[in-house]
């Protein structure tokens, strides 16, 4: 709150708002700058999920004011200012999700703002980026989480064996399950649809991989095996 | 079986044998070198299960004959002969799983081959080994086959795009899941008891999981993804 409070005499200057805070924040943000805005305002965001946060935006924002949903996909498994980096954005892709309704200048805008740090923008309904990003994203921190609880849970000593022994696969999972729990929490209950569908999906077909294990159907888990090189 | 044949000379002269060969190779391999050891031989191996390995060899090999079962954790998605390389083991960790029967001496034989290429090594009991090993590396396996073979079976242009924006999670999926289909189906099923009982646990942790995000039970998430820096 004490950011953007700062920020009020900036943001009516400003031609163009990022809005680069957690997503579970984007609401207040968004209703604390809302008033502020330059008629002519572009604002664009950086959030993980896209359809929550439009929703958000339709309400709060003037009708005259572009608004360029974006999703920069770049980054690591740390979070906060601090963990940013020359040529972080360089070569990555970023998603916008912008409605029909907006000029096509503002839009033109916002892409050129990422191609200038290095990105390539890709653009697509909000819904598909949900979904993708569910798979691409979403799904695999919900695993490693899980996975990594589940290791959190075991005897003290067992732990310590796994953590020992993590370079056999299990240290891609405690990489991602390092992220912060905050951002990661928000993120998961925005998106909910999109990533129940999806782990309805992945459960089904992880419980056929061990059934398949119980009944040593090697037949079963070679093909899978072999189709799994995208 | 032309290896084994060509080896028959070498073998009868050997001191120490090291069998590195897939884990499903292993019992044909034995049971042909067997009968050409030296009497005071030390036989130890490199599979990723060890207790279905030693049931075989204590079968095969003459009683005098240490066996040293040995897994040195090191590797890459990449399989065979042409995928070593400088280094591969430094620093890494080697576990070997000697029952109380054999030569003292013959196990610091094996310690002593493998700190000389750089890994330290520790003993455990083989049950323990293969039940740290379903956590640390064969279940990471399974989960990463089963969410690319979901991948796998959506429609092409969602498989583009997953692979597209693979580097918001996926990508450590995919790498996984690129590994030998032949060997891991050896190794799964020759660790089943272990995996499917660590599969249980998950499976029930992953639907507590799932269960929270239907409810947005964020103090749930919360606390489950704070305590997964381990």
């Amino acid at each position: 709150d004490k950011v953007v409070d700062n920020y009020e005499s900036a943001v009516n200057q400003a031609d163009l708002i990022v809005i680069g805070v957690p997503v579970a924040a984007f609401s207040n943000v968004i209703k604390k700058i809302s008033p502020h805005l330059k008629k002519d305002a572009i604002v664009t965001d950086v959030g993980s999920v896209k359809k929550s946060l439009i929703r958000i935006a339709e309400k709060v924002l003037p009708d005259k004011i572009d608004f360029i949903p974006g999703h920069p996909i770049a980054g690591t498994e740390k979070s906060g200012p601090q963990s940013g980096f020359k040529g972080l954005f360089k070569n990555g892709y970023c998603i916008l999700t912008p409605s029909s309704k907006i000029k096509k200048e503002s839009l033109r805008v916002v892409i050129k703002m990422w191609n200038l740090v290095g990105m390539k923008v890709d653009t697509m309904e909000a819904d598909y980026h949900d979904m993708v990003l569910a798979i691409t994203s979403h799904i695999p921190h919900i695993i490693a989480y899980s996975i990594v609880g589940t290791v959190s849970n075991l005897e003290k000593s067992i732990k310590k064996e796994v953590i020992k022994y993590a370079a056999s696969g299990f240290k891609d999972f405690t990489r991602i399950a390092a992220s912060d729990p905050v951002m990661w929490r928000d993120i998961l209950l925005l998106n909910k649809k999109s990533i129940l569908n999806m782990l309805s999906i992945f459960k089904k077909d992880l419980a056929k991989l061990e059934q398949a294990i119980k009944e040593e159907d090697s037949k079963f888990l070679y093909n899978l095996f072999s189709k799994t090189r995208l």
